[in-house]
């Protein structure tokens, strides 16, 4: 299967044709007005597209889709355009439609009897979290990028973020989907139920498949009851093991209390801090691992300060705990989160970083953090291990930083690809993933073909099929290109 | 797309090459022996197979798949054999194979630091949550079906059950799958991994398909924290309205303490207490509707009890609370639970009732039930409303039963039609489903092509194909005969 690439069809006969459909104000097609949608969000991929259109309806989106699977033209979703793998922008070469979601951005519903929110699926990541809160929710998904990521783009890569410890992924956060699919028909599983055993559940084929099997247009979002208090503490521990014994306790102590349990490397604060004029570090000493540890409780209040508190003192007592300091404010908590949450712009205002976006079961994480570290030393011994994450997910930014001196260009081209493959492979060979979050995108795709057995890869071409026969919806995305027994 | 039943080899063939993988011991071909895996859990689907295979292995399930699907034989797997919904018996025309899983009954690795469990596909739902408990933590799901329904069939089934308030569906509690595909291809994802976005989510596939698209071989589970105090009570309530305002309460002031919030409306309670000699009523007065509330705790235990008065006495004084009581001890605590779960052993006992397993919003479930029981009551008046369930998450047992003095046949044959016509489609018309916990197996195959769209039922068809194409595998169950235009 190939993307259809060389349509007979002039861009300008396509670009009437979706004029019709959705208006002209809402179909671009100057090379100026296409620019920041065939461009993604770190600049590292552009592609070419003979049209943008900006539907305001799911009819819309289905004629649009209807009309060019009838002329083989291919279809780029996007909604906040954020990812980071290069998943919702075209490919180089051809004639591609981008369908940018932003104009369905309305709040449909929300259930506080249900506790459900149904919106569009160009409302962003943060309106949807606004929305919850007006209700008196929570709804929980906490990433980077969320005042300009949307809720469509959120389902269609699974996203992840910093409360995945307590509430789970996107995935475990949508109850119902609406999506058209390649050839335009809509499925309309917009549904706010907690249990459904009625035949297969379709919503799971466009939940984390990228845009590749549909356009998601809306979603019933699961809502949470508001945490009435919170605990934050900053520890100091003796390791990335000493980490993950102190997160023991921490479940053993708070249960499912703990929301959060964020790495912090020692380089990554130095990082953090040589940005962040007015901040200081938390502790006297420089350690070489921190771990942010975040309590929420819907409860009993009171307690959550002393729960912490226990858990950090019998870390202390045991040589977990070098050091810990408890928000002693909101103030401060947002301090402790601040540095944790800038350590991502840090890197891009640095430059030369090598990001490896990895999950490794808990129990083999620290072996696999030192393993990975002494592998990227050996080669580059003034390399900077940013190390950072969602370490009560196992998962882990791992980050190799260029040294100070060193321009990153030549870091990078030296180092890029052989440290990647290396993380990775160590990842994978402790039975881990080599994209826990970001996604595969265009970055990541070639990469599956040496984790993904051949069975993995046939499956999801034969699910590609079944639903895109045509191969018309985000083509060289996700998936490898099959291997000819499969083509 | 039909099954091959009229595969051209005699039954002696088809055994003497099954035993050949499996050996003879675990290859059954006398009728007696078949009987009781071609025969459902309540004796109402009665199939016919020319073998009963019990591997051992992933490796000899493979073997036989391959086999099958060479020959054109229809497999059907099998777990417990507790399907309510006659999904794990072969059809009643055939050669079909039943692959019991029984066998394949290891629990192959626990892993306190990941917390997961990672076991074979035939450890039954008891084993699963005493190797989770002999290891210090909880594995949650809780059906009735425990002692003998397995995992495998747990998955496939999307087992439901009494905590999915707190801990989610069984699709919520798997982490990896390992299955066997139609072809005999094994796919290997048993990975214990909380984030993973590398391309399409397969085990998704294989979680509540009813072993239709693959054969579950094996499964890495989440285990939580043990709860450290629970409190538990019964509370009379004013109408299915003042229940789901008192579960708003609940959350409100427990949050994800809430563990369980289950519906029993007065002629249930009649009808177990009728059976349970010394069990006595916890209440003075005989009411129409009760509610069992339990909130479980992993972090402070004291307070659990306060926190549960405080919602029944805040129920009290707003009217939404008649009478209630609070377990004092761990026997009151199962006495109570007791009286929930005997319910649905009481209906099969005094026969005769109208199985209807439906949710809808809790938004709209109040209004459901009071709709739903008129129309029953319309019809025959002296229907007895058992209406019990896992009303936190929407799904009651909606299951009208005889008026005592009128026998079964006569009241089924009357009334079982017109009445579960009648409840699933109030059901369907508030947002609803028509199963939500127990699956469509052969029961109600035939009802999705009413209440599924046509998109949802060709995106299931197209789904089938693709993995499934000769429809060897658990051919009749789940998907409705597709319209010719499908076909």
């Amino acid at each position: 299967m190939t993307a259809n690439t060389a349509s007979p069809l002039s861009n300008e006969a396509i670009v009437a044709a979706l004029s019709a459909i959705v208006g002209p104000q809402a179909c671009l097609s100057q090379a100026p007005d296409l620019q920041p949608f065939v461009t993604d969000y770190r600049g590292l991929y552009v592609g070419q597209a003979a049209a943008v259109v900006l539907p305001n309806s799911t009819e819309q989106v289905s004629q649009v889709m209807a009309w060019c699977h009838a002329h083989g033209v291919v279809v780029v979703p996007q909604g906040g355009n954020t990812s980071l793998m290069g998943g919702a922008v075209p490919e180089p070469q051809g004639q591609a439609v981008v369908l940018n979601l932003r104009r369905m951005n309305q709040v449909l519903a929300v259930d506080t009897v249900n506790d459900t929110l149904t919106l569009q699926a160009g409302v962003t990541l943060n309106a949807a979290r606004k929305a919850a809160e007006d209700a008196g929710r929570l709804f929980p998904l906490r990433i980077g990028s969320e005042g300009s990521c949307q809720i469509g783009g959120n389902i269609s890569t699974n996203a992840g973020g910093t409360a995945v410890l307590r509430y789970g992924n996107m995935r475990d956060l949508v109850l119902g989907v609406e999506a058209v699919l390649p050839d335009g028909r809509i499925y309309s599983g917009l549904r706010g139920l907690r249990k459904d055993n009625t035949g297969y559940d379709l919503k799971q084929l466009f939940i984390g498949s990228e845009g590749t099997l549909g356009i998601v247009t809306a979603a019933v979002l699961k809502l949470m009851p508001q945490p009435t208090a919170s605990s934050v503490a900053l520890a100091a521990v003796a390791s990335p093991a000493a980490a993950v014994a102190l997160l023991g306790e921490a479940k053993k102590t708070a249960g499912q209390a703990v929301t959060a349990f964020e790495l912090i490397s020692g380089p990554a604060l130095d990082l953090v801090l040589g940005y962040l004029g007015k901040v200081k570090s938390p502790f006297e000493a420089r350690h070489d691992w921190m771990v942010l540890i975040e309590l929420t409780s819907g409860a009993s209040a009171e307690g959550l300060d002393q729960t912490l508190m226990q858990v950090l003192e019998s870390g202390l007592e045991s040589g977990l705990v070098l050091d810990a300091t408890l928000a002693q404010s909101g103030a401060d908590a947002q301090t402790f989160w601040r540095i944790r949450e800038e350590i991502s712009d840090a890197q891009t205002r640095t430059g030369g970083s090598i990001k490896c976006d990895v999950s490794v079961p808990l129990s083999r994480i620290a072996a696999f953090i030192e393993e990975a570290t002494a592998a990227v030393l050996a080669l580059e011994p003034q390399t900077r291990m940013i190390v950072y994450g969602h370490m009560g997910d196992g998962n882990v930014h791992f980050n190799p930083l260029r040294p100070a001196d060193r321009p990153a260009k030549d870091y990078l081209g030296a180092f890029y690809e052989p440290i990647s493959r290396q993380v990775d492979s160590l990842a994978h060979a402790a039975g881990g993933s080599i994209s826990a979050e970001h996604g595969v995108g265009v970055a990541k795709r070639d990469d599956l073909s040496h984790y993904k057995s051949e069975v993995e890869l046939a499956l999801m071409w034969q699910i590609k099929k079944a639903l895109d026969p045509q191969g018309l919806l985000n083509p060289g995305k996700v998936l490898p290109a099959p291997v000819a027994a499969q083509a």
